[in-house]
C-alpha cells in the first residue's frame, strides 16, 4: 500500500466570510506536493483592527514549504479570493492559473504590488486543464456575483476532488455562464472522493433566486422615478451593473459610471469578452449637464465606505455631481453585517437632503450570489461525494454544513483554519492542526494580528494616553519637576482642576519621596510613576489610561 | 389675541434611536413654562465614541431655562428614556413623574447617581392626572416591550397632545396592560392638536404581531431540545422573560435566571405589582448540580455585550456554569443595527463548543416592541390629529413618518432634534433651531462630542501615536538626540531598520541643521520635529502617526 496520502487544509476562509486561501497537498507524509486555491483578503474593521489597510491569511505554513507548491488557482476575481495575490506572491512564487477575466484581475493585482504579471497564466474552462505536480486541475464554470466565476475539478491519484469556490444555482444570471447540472452531474458521474463546498448561505431556508429576477423589479423602480436615480451594488457585480443600467436607458435616461472600480471593472469585462452589450454610457462632466430626471448614476459604495463615491454624494458631491430633493437612492445590495453603522450613515444624510432612499426592499432589488440551503443538498445531490468538506465560512456556517450533510446519509468533516484533513481514507481524518491566524497590511508594513501593535492602537483608543517626561541631572536626581501631556483624556476631573496639573503635582510628589532606589533604577522609576499616573487618573476622571513614561538621564 | 404659544422641542431621539429627551412649552416667546419628557441614553461604538461609557442629549437649553421646568415625565423604563435622569437631574432639579413600575426604576437611577430619589412622584395611570404649570398631564397604558408603558395626555391651553412614547398596537401582551383602542378614541374625541409619534418601524410594512403569538413557538422549541437550553432577551422585556420561563418549566426544566440585570428587573416587577405569577427559578449554585437535559438559563446579553452572561458563557463559563455539545442557545431578540458583530462573535464561540445556535428566525422566536407601519396609520387613525409630529427615529424614519402622514391627508412636520416647533397655529411651523448635541459620560466624567478628546482617540487609533522627546540646554542647543516612544506602530519600517532608530537619526540630523531662530522657539520646534517625524513614518511605514513633541528647556 501506498505511503502517499491526500490532504486538504485551509489557511483562511473558514472560520470568517473572507481571506480564502485553501491547499491541497498529495505525497508521502510531509513531502506532499502542494498546489494553493485563492489568495483572498478580509477588511478591517473598528472594533478590532484600527487602522489596519487589508487583512491577509497567515501563509507562514506555506512559505515553510514553497518549494513544493506547484502552482496557484484563483477561482474568481472577488477580493476575498485574489485581492492578496500581489501582496503575498513573492512568498510562494508558483505559477498563477485563472480564467481570462479573473487571469486580467489577477495581473492587475501582481501589477500593484510589483510582483511580475508573466507568472499569471490563462487558463480555458473545462474540459481543458493544467497539470501541476500530481494535480490536474480544471476550471467548471459557476454561476456567482462576478463573471467567470468557476469551481476547480481536482483530478488526484486518489480521485476526483470538486472545489466549488463561491457558487449558486442560477440557469439565468444575465452576465457569465449559468449554471449548468448536466455538467456537475457528468464530472461527477464516475464518482467524487470529496466536495470541498462554499457554506455562506447555509443559514438561507429558501431555495436562492436568479438574478434574471430582480431585473423587472428594478426597471420599474427606475422608470417611476421622477427625479435623478442614483443606483450602488458591488462594482464586481457586473451582471447587476448591466441590469441597472438597462433599466436607466429604458426609462429615458443617460447613464453615468461613478466610482474607479466601477468603471475598471466594465472595462475589464468588455476586454475579456464576458461583457458585449453593455449600454452606452456618458462622462460625469457630461452628466452634469443632464437634466436630473433623465439621468441615472451608477456608483461604488454599497457597504458606505466612506470613500466611495456614495458617501461622497451623501456628505455633498461626487465630480460636480449632487443629490437633491426628490430624487432617489437605491442600494441593489445586501448590507454586509459590520456594516450596517456606515450604510444607516449614509441613508441618513440622503434623507436629510430630501433623497428617497430604497433598499433592497427583502430581495426585490437584490439576489445573493451564494448558494441558499436548498442548493447546497442540490449540489450535494448532484455530485454524489464521499465526503463533504464545508469552507466558505464562518464556524457556525461550517458546523451547520456538516449537519446538513451528515443529515442526508453523507459524510461531512468539520475544517476550520489551521485543520490539515487526509482525504485518502474511507472517511476525512484530522492528520493535524496547523497554526494560522492573520497579517495585517498595515500602510506599507505586514504586521502579525498578535504582535501587539493592534492592540495597543485599541487601548489607545478606548484609554486614552498619558505621556509622562522626567529629566535626571548627573547627580541622578529629577531636574525639574515630571511633565504630563495628554491625548485623548479630558482636560479637567472631578475636582474641577487641569488633569495636567494634578497629575504633574501627584507625580512631583512621589519623586520627592523617592529613595535613591528607585532614582536610580529606570524600571522602578516607571512603574513608580506610571502607577502614581493612573491613580490620579482613576480619581479625577475615573478610567486608567495607557501612560508611556519616558526618563532621560543626563550625564 | 393671546401672545401665548405652545412649542416642542426635541433635544434627542428624533435624529437617532436613543437619548430621548423632549420639551413642551406653553407661554410667551421665550418665558414659555416648560415640561421635559424622558431622560435617556444611548450607547456609545468603537467607530464613533470609543471609551465612551454613555451618551446623553446635549440639556444646555433647558440647564439655562432651569427655573422654568415644571416636571419631568418618564414614559417607561427603557434605558434610552430613562437612563440619564440620574446623571442630569442635577442641572434640572424638577420633580419627576412616573408610574410605580416606572418610578422605582427612576428611583433607582436617582440614587445610583447620587440624586435625592424623594424628586421622584408615582402617578396612577389615565384618568389620573398631575398638572405642572399650564400643562395637565396624564399616563394612557400603551403596549411595548416594557411593563407600564405610557404615552402621555397633556393637556395645554391649546388643546390636546398625545405623546405616544414607544408603543405597539398588542392586545395579548402578556405581561402589562393590552392596548386600548377604545380609550385611544375616546380621549381623543374632543380632537388632539397634535400626535407626537413613534416611529421606529415605520419601515416595517406589515402589521406587528403580538407578543403572545411567540410563547407556542418556544416552548415547542425549548421541549424539542435534548440538552440544557440557554436563552437571551432584553432583561426588561418581562414578559418574554416570563414566556420563556414558562416554557422550561413546561419543558419539565428548573430555570435559573443569570445576569444583575435580568434579575433585578424580574424582582422590580414583582415589586410593582405588574408581574404576580412568575415560575420559582433556582439559583447559579443550586442550577450547577441540575442535569443539564432538565435545565434552563434565562440569560441577559442578547446584543452580544461583552460582559453580559451570554457572553461570559460563550468565553467559558459564568458562576460555575458552561455550556457544552448538545446544548441550544437561544436569542429570542433582535440584533440591533450597529451589534451584528458582537453577536456574530458569541454565535461562532458557541458553534466551536458545539452548542446549537437558534436566533430569531425572521420573527417565530422575536416580535419587536414597536409599531409597524400599518399600526402608526392605525394610530394616526384613531386619534385624528391636527398634525402629526414623529420622533423617536433616525432621520429617515421621521422623515418616511412623515410622507406616510401626509400621503393620509395629515398635516406632518419634520422635526429632528433641535427644531423647535410652534403648534399653536393651525399648521406646525419652525420657530426656532436650537443649538442640540451629545454629551459622553467618560469614566466619571461628563465631555461633549465635539470636545475633540474622542477625536483624539480615535486619530491614535487609526495611526498609532509617536512621542518626541527632546531636552534644550541652558544655551538653547539640543542636549544629546531627540528620543522617539512609539505606540501602537509597527517596529520596524520597509527599510527593515528599527523605526524607533531611523526616526531618531533624521530627527538628530532636522536640529543639528536647524537654525537659533528654530531652536529657540518652541513653536518651530515642534512643528519641525513633528514634520522630520511623519515623514519618516510616510517612508518607513506608508502611514501619518499622530505626533506629541515634549521640549524640556533646562534654565
Amino acid at each position: 500500500m501506498s505511503n502517499d496520502r491526500l490532504i486538504y487544509l485551509p489557511l483562511g476562509g473558514a472560520g470568517e466570510i473572507g481571506m480564502n486561501c485553501y491547499v491541497y497537498g498529495y505525497g508521502p507524509r510531509d513531502r506532499e506536493r502542494l498546489i494553493v486555491v485563492d489568495l483572498g483578503v478580509a477588511f478591517p474593521d473598528m472594533d478590532t483592527s484600527p487602522g489596519v489597510d487589508l487583512i491577509f491569511p497567515d501563509i507562514q505554513w506555506l512559505a515553510d514549504r514553497r518549494d513544493r507548491i506547484e502552482a496557484i488557482f484563483i477561482t474568481h476575481a472577488h477580493e476575498d479570493h485574489v485581492g492578496a495575490l500581489g501582496h503575498l506572491w513573492d512568498r510562494l512564487r508558483a505559477p498563477v492559473y485563472a480564467r481570462q477575466f479573473t487571469a486580467m484581475n489577477a495581473v492587475r493585482k501582481m501589477e500593484e504590488q510589483g510582483a511580475d504579471p508573466a507568472n499569471v497564466h490563462v487558463v480555458g474552462k473545462w474540459p481543458e486543464t493544467v497539470t501541476a505536480g500530481p494535480f490536474t486541475v480544471g476550471f467548471l464554470p459557476v454561476s456567482h456575483s462576478i463573471p467567470e466565476s468557476s469551481a476547480l475539478v481536482i483530478d488526484t491519484p486518489e480521485g476526483r476532488v470538486i472545489h466549488t469556490g463561491d457558487f449558486k444555482i442560477d440557469h439565468m444570471p444575465g452576465v457569465g455562464e449559468p449554471f449548468d447540472r448536466e455538467l456537475f452531474a457528468q464530472v461527477s458521474k464516475d464518482g467524487v472522493r470529496a466536495l470541498v463546498c462554499d457554506s455562506t448561505n447555509v443559514f438561507s431556508p429558501h431555495e436562492g433566486r436568479s438574478e434574471s429576477t430582480v431585473g423587472p423589479e428594478i426597471a420599474r423602480l427606475v422608470a417611476e422615478q421622477p427625479g435623478m436615480v442614483v443606483a450602488t451594488t458591488f462594482a464586481s457585480n457586473v451582471a447587476r451593473v448591466r441590469t441597472l443600467a438597462q433599466a436607466g436607458i429604458a426609462s429615458g435616461r443617460s447613464v453615468c459610471l461613478l466610482g474607479r472600480a466601477m468603471r475598471r471593472m466594465i472595462e475589464t469585462s468588455v476586454q475579456a469578452g464576458v461583457l458585449s452589450d453593455f449600454p452606452s454610457t456618458i462622462s460625469p462632466e457630461d452628466a452634469r449637464e443632464v437634466p436630473r430626471e433623465s439621468l441615472m448614476l451608477i456608483v461604488t459604495g454599497s457597504q458606505g465606505e466612506r470613500r466611495a463615491a456614495s458617501a461622497q454624494l451623501a456628505r455633498g458631491k461626487y465630480l460636480g455631481l449632487t443629490m437633491a430633493e426628490g430624487d432617489t437612492f437605491l442600494f441593489s445590495s445586501k448590507t454586509i453585517p459590520g456594516n450596517e453603522r456606515g450604510v444607516i450613515r449614509v441613508m441618513n444624510q440622503f434623507s436629510e437632503m430630501g433623497v428617497d432612499v430604497v433598499d433592497d426592499d427583502n430581495g426585490r432589488y437584490h439576489v445573493s450570489g451564494h448558494a441558499n440551503r436548498p442548493d447546497l443538498l442540490a449540489m450535494h445531490e448532484l455530485t454524489r461525494p464521499q465526503m463533504v468538506v464545508p469552507m466558505h465560512g464562518e464556524h457556525r456556517h461550517l458546523r451547520e454544513h456538516v449537519k446538513l450533510a451528515t443529515a442526508n446519509g453523507r459524510d461531512g468533516v468539520l475544517a476550520p483554519n489551521g485543520t490539515c484533513i487526509s482525504l485518502s481514507g474511507n472517511k476525512p481524518e484530522v492528520v493535524e492542526y496547523v497554526e494560522t491566524g492573520r497579517t495585517y497590511l498595515d500602510g506599507s508594513v505586514r504586521i502579525g494580528a498578535m504582535d501587539g501593535v493592534v492592540r495597543d492602537r485599541i487601548r489607545m483608543a478606548l484609554n486614552g494616553h498619558v505621556v509622562v517626561t522626567l529629566i535626571m541631572d548627573e547627580d541622578d536626581t529629577p531636574l525639574g519637576d515630571p511633565w504630563v501631556e495628554l491625548m485623548g483624556l479630558p482636560e479637567k476631573g472631578v475636582s474641577g482642576a487641569s488633569l495636567t496639573e494634578v497629575m504633574e503635582a501627584d507625580l512631583g510628589q512621589f519623586l520627592q519621596r523617592a529613595d535613591d532606589k528607585t532614582l536610580l533604577d529606570d524600571d522602578k522609576l516607571d512603574t513608580g510613576l506610571r502607577r502614581v499616573a493612573r491613580q490620579v487618573a482613576v480619581t479625577e476622571i475615573g478610567r486608567k489610561p495607557e501612560v508611556t513614561v519616558v526618563v532621560s538621564r543626563l550625564s
